[in-house]
């Protein structure tokens, strides 16, 4: 290796790696660098351009923090968070989907029937379905973790207004896998445009709008777990989310319900509902493990 | 693009970008996504993996400032740096190499002829050569802008002990395209492993060895400015540059010179080496803007 050139780096790096290095790092690091240099050599890269990257690198580094993911968004805006948990989606399973920075460790128990609309001002939607596996049978005892943007477009963490909790719930299925819950329509947001992420967006002429939707978390012993998002197909952003997250299985209808329709048990809001509402109904697919 | 999907994702974040992006930014973007899409379908990426991946960038984030930059010592040691220079070198004139994080911006003048050992206790190391165009006529005015190590194998901003400019030099040649000065023979050294990318060599079974350098950045008005490095032929790490920087051109052999022997007039140190000393003769091609 005294004679380094454009033409056998590669193989240099791929040589450098000791006997000891763990396979699977050798196959991802070989095929890294790989498209790494094959990248630079296609579009000849240039020393300004290197610099450019490389300052755009320490701009994520110098705003991320605990609270801060400027790497997870730029991989996000970048199509690499979807593609990854696309690679290893199940056809047989609802579609994952990105789980975004937004979900909290221990959301707060929700019962089924339950209420996360709270004392928000704005008309109640009804969302319901079955935990299943692949045959249709339900899954007894599956968990839900289910979280979304207040009327305002905020998140929980973003905003000071609404506490820790707000429209975040864990709920637990029974024996026929029914899970239900009324809460308010999630409206569509924009990811955070004052780092690095937004200087992209400007240079490429991209809009950092992602479409309204509900975060899932679905697990059970025995299932592969699932981290979804499900969209209502009348969303403006629809088909052009910042971060590809849609997916055609997650795309879900908000049916106008006519007033006094609200079922009459079951639900916290039975009895408190008596105009018009929205509904959903969403299934749940989950996959062996 | 209600239905993203692994195949379709690559072309969906193409088509995202504006109609008023740069074309050469849109060049780059479609080249590097494509790229970074492709390792991740070719090693079929876990979220586990991508995870880890995005906390590496996180650490390389959380260790750079001002003085330490981490996503440059990465490019480094993946080979990115070494490839972005080469793809640019021009065969007719000297190879570049990779800069480094250890040039001061303004160097204190070096005359002709002048010494950079100072009161270091090791023996004179006299490297000289004349600064020339591809056709072999010498280029008058031509800088060079010269760093290295100190004995101890440490550049001056790393070493409290060292005054801030020892060991950096700016030489202006003369009509006669002539450089010359006096130092000591820069030593091998290793690249910071004490953050992430120490993680990666132990990972990977590599040492953070560089072989001995020394470092010209050479300009003149109308030639492409150079940046490069010159190392010794009888170096062990020759052949193992963690940054890949040794290019076939830039191995120069240390002469080992007769006691008596050093030249009567033209250097600072003319008339107090009495010893034996060291002798390095590199000429350095500049090639026409």
């Amino acid at each position: 290796m005294c004679n380094v050139t454009k033409d056998n780096i590669t193989e240099a790096f791929i040589r450098y790696m000791g006997p000891d290095t763990d396979p699977r790092l050798r196959e991802v690091m070989t095929s890294l660098v790989r498209h790494l240099h094959a990248f630079a050599r296609e579009v000849s890269l240039t020393h300004d351009e290197w610099q450019q990257g490389i300052g755009f690198l320490e701009q994520c580094g110098a705003i991320s923090d605990a609270e801060r993911h400027e790497f997870v968004l730029l991989s996000d805006v970048l199509g690499l968070s979807s593609l990854v948990d696309m690679l290893h989606n199940r056809p047989e399973g609802t579609s994952s989907s990105v789980l975004g920075p937004f979900h909290i460790s221990v959301a707060p128990p929700l019962a089924v029937g339950g209420d996360l609309r709270g004392d928000f001002d704005a008309p109640v939607l009804l969302i319901e379905g079955v935990v299943k596996d692949p045959e249709g049978n339900p899954i007894p005892g599956a968990t839900l973790d289910i979280w979304q943007t207040a009327p305002n477009g905020l998140y929980s963490s973003q905003d000071p207004e609404q506490d820790t909790y707000s429209f975040h719930g864990l709920q637990t299925v029974g024996a026929d896998g029914y899970y239900g819950f009324t809460t308010v329509r999630p409206v569509e947001y924009q990811v955070p445009t004052d780092g690095p992420i937004g200087a992209f967006f400007a240079a490429t002429g991209r809009h950092a709008w992602r479409p309204s939707h509900l975060h899932f978390i679905a697990e059970a012993e025995g299932f592969r777990p699932l981290v979804t998002e499900v969209f209502a197909a009348d969303d403006p952003y629809l088909d052009q989310d910042t971060v590809f997250g849609v997916r055609e299985d997650l795309v879900m209808r908000y049916q106008a319900m006519p007033a006094g329709s609200f079922p009459e048990a079951g639900f916290a809001l039975s009895g408190k509902v008596a105009e018009e509402y929205l509904r959903v109904a969403f299934d749940l697919t989950l996959v062996p493990a």
